[in-house]
C-alpha cells in the first residue's frame, strides 16, 4: 500500500471538508450547496470523453491498471536487484549449469525475478553476442518506456481537460442565467430576482470548482506519481542492463557490485567488504 | 473505425447536451439560447483563417486527410509487420529469386505490404551497401515524420487559436453592449435596460463557450490522437529499419524475430519456439 | 504570391467585420465604437518598443524583409534542387571542365542556382577535402539557421508583447474611470453616470481587443509561417549538403537521385528509370 | 548562513507588511482582515496533500533537508576543490603510499574532502581501469542528480499547487456567499446585505492571496535556489571527474590545474606560475 | 551605446504617457492617479526579494553589470575577430617568435584582443596538444555560458515575479476595500460610498498595472536582450575555438578565413581574393 497517496488523499479531504463546513456555518447555507450531479457529469464525463478521443481505446482502458499502480508500492528495493545480479554473476562464473539452476530458482534477495534479468540471462545462455544482448535490452527498455509514458499521458490529459470542461459548464450556466434575466419570475415563487441570480451563479461556479479540484487534487498528482514511478523503472533498467552485460563478460561479483553501487544512493551501497 | 474517437464524441455530446437541457429547464430559457451563428463564424472561421496564415495552403488542405486518419484504425498490428519481415528474411536466405517472388506476392500476415519494407528490400536487391540502405531508410523516416508533424500542427494550431478568437468575439460583443448603455431603448420595446444588458452579455459569452468547446472537445484531442498515431508510426519504422538491415545481413528468421520482439509489448511477443 | 496568407487575411477580416457589423446592428451603436487610435498606439507601439529593447536594432529592421518572406512563395520545388544536383553530379563525372561550365550556366531545372550548391561546388573545385567541405557546409547552415531564428523571434516577440500591452492600456483606462467615479458630471452634459462609466469601460476594453487581434490574427500566425519556412530551408540544406558530398565523391547521378529521393515525399520522387 | 535567502525573506515581509499596514490605515479596517486560519489550512494543507499524492513519502519527508540546504551556504569554493585535486595529483606522482597518506589526512585547502574525490581515488588505488573509473563516477553523478532533482521537484510542486488550492478555497467561499444571497439576515444583526456580501467576498479572496504569496514568495523562489545549488553541484562533479581521471593518468599537478582552471570564472583561476 | 534599447525605452514612455494623458483629459482625473509609491514598493521590492531568495547574493549583485551590458554595444564585429585569427595564423606559420610578438602587440583589426584568443594561443605556445587545447577551450566556453545564463536568469526571474506581486498587491487592496464596505463613512467626509469604493479599487489596480509594465516593458525585454547577447558570444566562441585549432595545426591564413567565413552572414564574408 502506498502511504503517501493515502495520507495525501485523506489530508486533502479533511482540509477541504473543514473549510467547506466552516463556510457553511458562517453563511448558514447547507453543505449540500457544493454538490451538483450535473457539474460532476460535465467535468468527469467531459474530460473522459476528450481523453477517449485523444487516445487509443485500449490505452484508456489501462486507466484502472494505472490507478492500481498509484496505490501499490514495489515490494523490493534497488539493493535487492543488485544482490540478485551479483548472485547470478557468481553462478555464471561457476559455470553454465549453475546459471541455469540459479535462473530456474527464485532469487534469494527478493520474492520474484525481474523479467528483464530473466530475459537477459536467457539471451546469454542462448549464445547471443554481448553487443546483441545490449541492443535487445536497450530496445526493450526504450519501447517499454514509450508505451508506459503514453499510458501515463492519459492521466495527465484528464488533468488538463478537467478545468477546461469546468469552464465550459460554468459558461453554459452563465449564459442561461443571463438570458433569463428579463423573464418574469414564475408564478407562485416570490424569491427576489437578485437572489435568484446569485443562486444560479453559485451553481454555475460549482463546475469550475469541480474542474479545479479533480485536476489539482487527483489527476495531476496521480500523473506526477506515475512519472516518478517511471523514473524509478528507468533506474532499475539501467542497473539490470549494466548488470547483465557484466554477467555476460563473466565479471567477478565484487566488480559487479562496485559498478552497480554507482546507481544507488550512498546510504544503500553495500560495502564490498561485506561480501 | 476508431471506436475511442466515436465513443468520446458521443459521450461528450450527450453529457454537454444533458447539462444544457437541465440548465434550460431550471431557468425556463429555451435551449436555442446556446446557438449563435455569428459566434460560430468567428470561432471556426477565425481560427481557420489564423491557421491559413500560419501554414502553407497545401498543408491546410490536408486537414481532411487528417480527419480521416483520426476516425480510421490501422488494420494490422506490429506483430503482423514482424511476421512479414521474418518471412522475407527466410526467403532471402533461400536466395535472391525467392526474395523477389516473396516481394511480388502479398504478405501472408497482413493485407498489404508496408511501403518501407518494399523500398528497403528493393534497395537490397538493387545491390546497395548496408550502410547506404540504413542512411536512406533513416532519412526517409526522418523526413516523413517532419512532414507529418507539420501537418498535425495544423490541428494543434486550430486548438490554440479557437479560444483566442472566442475571446475576440466576446470582447467585440462587450464593447458594443457597454457603448450602447446610455442609449434610450428603441421605441416599441419595453424590456427593462438591465435585462437587455444581460441578454447582450449572454450572446457575447457564447463565443467564449464555442472557443473553449471547439478547442477542448475537438481540435486538441484530435491533435493528441494524431500525435499518438505518429508515435505508432515511429515504432513501426524502427522495427522495419532494423528488420531490413537484418535481412540485408542474411540473418536467420529466428534471430530476426528475437531482435524485433524487443520492440513489442511482452504479451505480443511470439515465442521463438512457436516458429 | 502566398495564397494561404492572403486567403487567411481576407477570410479573417470578412468574418470579424461581419460579426462587428451584426453586433453594431443589434445594439444600434455605430461601427466606429471599435476604432480608437490611442489603443492602437499603445498595442502596436508598446509591443514594438518592447521588441526594440529585446533585440538588436538591425534585427528589428529586418521585420520588413520578414513580411516580404511571409507573402512570397518559393518559385522552385525540392525536386528542382535534386534535379540540379543530379545534373552537376553528371557534369562532375565527365570532368572538372564540365562541372565548371555547368556551374557558370544557369541550372536547367530552376531559374537560379541555390547559393549553397554554388559554394559547395566551388569548394570541391578549389580542392578542399570532403571532410572539410562537410564541416564548412554544416557550419554555414547551422549559423544561417541561428541568424534567421533570431530574426523570426522578433515576430514572435511582437505576438507575446501585444496582449500584454493590450492589458496595460485597459488597466490605465480602468484606473482613470474608477478614480473619476465620484466626480460631478461636467456642466452642460446630462448623460447619466452609469452610461458614462459603460462608455469609459468600452474604450478601455478596446485595447485588450486590439492586443488579442494583433497577436492571434497577425503576429503569431506570421511567426508560425516563418517557422515553417525555416523548416523548409533546413530540408533544402540537408538535401544540398548530401548532394554536394556525393558529387565530391564522384557518385553516379542515379545514386545521387536514389539517396536524395529519401528526403522527398513519395509522390514527388522521380523514379530512377525516368532518368 | 545564506544571506540572500535571509535578506529576501526580510525585505519581502517588510514591504508586504508596509503595504498591508497602509491599506489598513487608509480604509480604517484592522490588519487582522488579512488573517484567516481556514484559508491557510486550505492553501498549505491542500498543496501539501497534493504533493504527498504526487511523490513518494520518503521524498516528501526530505522537505526539511531541502529547507536546511536553502538556508545554508557551502563552506568551500570551487578553487578549494581544484587545490585539493592538485595536491592529490602531486601525491600520486610521488607514489601510491603518498596518495594513500594524503587521502587519509584532511585536505589542506578545505575542511573536509568531497565524497566523490575520495571514492574516485579509492577506485584508482583499488586498481580499476581509467575507463571503468570514468563510467562509475559518471553513473554516480547522473543518478545523484536524478535523485536530487526528484527531491527538488517536491518544492516546485508545492509552488504549482498552492495557487490552485488558493483558487479552490475562493470558489468554495464564493459559492456559499452566492447561495446565501436570498436568505434573510439572521435576527439580531442589522448589517446591510451588501456589506455582508463584501465581507464574505473579502474572506473568499484571502485564500487566493495566500496561494499567490506562498507560491511566489516562498515555494517557487526556494525551488529556484535548489535548482541553482544543483547546478553548482554539477560543476563540482565535472571538476572532480576530470581531476580524478587526470590523477589516474599520473598527470602533473600543473597540467591538472591548467585543465581544471577552464571550469572556473577567470577571476578565480590561480595562475600556474603561482604554484 | 545600444540604440535599440534607448529608442525602445523612449518610444514606450512617450506612447504610454500619451495614452495616460489622453485618458486623464477625457475623465478629468489628474495624471497623478497613476502614481502610487506603495504599489511601486510591492512590485519592485517584492520581485527583488523573491529573486534574492531564488539566487545567490553575488549573482543578484551582478544585476548592475547586466544593466550596463544591455545599454552597451560591442565595439567590434565578427569579421574583426576572424581578421585577427587570420593574422595570428599568418604569424604562427612564420614561426613561434612571430606568434609571440603578434600576441604581445594589439590586434590590427580591433581595439583589444579577445581573452579566449589570447588564452588559446598561449596554450599552443605552452606546448599543449591539439586535443587538450580543444577540451580546455570547450570547457571554458561551456562553463562561461553556464555562469552567464545563471546571471541572466536573475533578470528573467524579476520579469516572472513582478506580475505575481502586482496581483498580490491588488488582492490586499481588494480585501481591505471589501472588508470596509459596511463601515460608516468617517465623519467630516461626504463622498458617496460607491465613489469611495471606485477610488479604492483604482488604487488596488495600480499594483497590477505596475507589475505588468515592469515585466513587459523592462524586465522581460531586458532578459531577451541578454539572451541575444549570449547567443552572439556563443558564435564568437565557436569562431575562436575553430580558429585557434586551425592555428595550432599551422593552417594557411586563407584556409582559416575560408573555414571561419562559414560562421558569418554571406554579406560579411571577405572574399579570399581580397587577402
Amino acid at each position: 500500500m502506498n502511504l503517501g497517496t493515502l495520507i495525501g488523499l485523506l489530508l486533502g479531504i479533511i482540509l477541504i471538508g473543514t473549510a467547506a463546513f466552516m463556510s457553511s456555518m458562517a453563511t448558514g447555507v447547507s453543505l449540500t450547496a457544493l454538490i451538483d450531479v450535473v457539474s460532476l457529469l460535465i467535468v468527469v464525463g467531459g474530460s473522459l470523453s476528450a481523453t477517449a478521443i485523444a487516445f487509443k481505446m485500449k490505452t484508456v482502458f489501462r486507466l484502472f491498471r494505472l490507478l492500481k499502480m498509484i496505490f501499490k508500492d514495489d515490494d523490493f528495493t534497488l539493493v535487492d536487484v543488485v544482490d540478485d545480479l551479483c548472485d547470478l554473476a557468481d553462478a555464471n562464473r561457476r559455470g553454465r549449469k549453475e546459471l541455469e539452476a540459479a535462473l530456474a530458482a527464485n532469487p534469494q534477495s527478493m520474492k520474484f525475478r525481474m523479467y528483464m534479468v530473466k530475459d537477459g540471462c536467457e539471451l546469454i545462455l542462448g549464445g547471443s553476442k554481448i553487443d546483441e544482448v545490449e541492443t535487445i535490452l536497450e530496445n526493450m527498455e526504450e519501447y517499454r518506456e514509450q508505451r508506459e509514458v503514453q499510458e501515463m499521458n492519459v492521466m495527465k490529459s484528464l488533468g488538463v481537460y478537467a478545468p477546461a470542461f469546468g469552464m465550459v459548464g460554468t459558461l453554459i450556466g452563465l449564459i442561461f442565467m443571463l438570458k433569463g434575466m428579463g423573464q418574469p419570475a414564475p408564478p407562485g415563487t416570490d424569491i427576489d430576482p437578485q437572489a435568484q441570480m446569485g443562486q444560479a451563479m453559485a451553481v454555475a461556479l460549482i463546475t469550475t470548482l469541480y474542474g479545479s479540484l479533480f485536476a489539482n487534487f487527483l489527476f495531476l498528482p496521480f500523473a506526477d506519481k506515475l512519472k516518478g514511478k517511471n523514473e524509478d523503472k528507468k533506474v532499475q533498467s539501467a542497473i539490470m542492463t549494466e548488470g547483465i552485460l557484466l554477467i555476460a563478460q563473466k565479471a567477478h561479483p565484487l566488480q559487479v557490485r562496485e559498478r552497480l553501487n554507482a546507481y544507488l544512493p550512498p546510504a544503500q551501497r553495500k560495502k564490498l567488504e561485506d561480501e
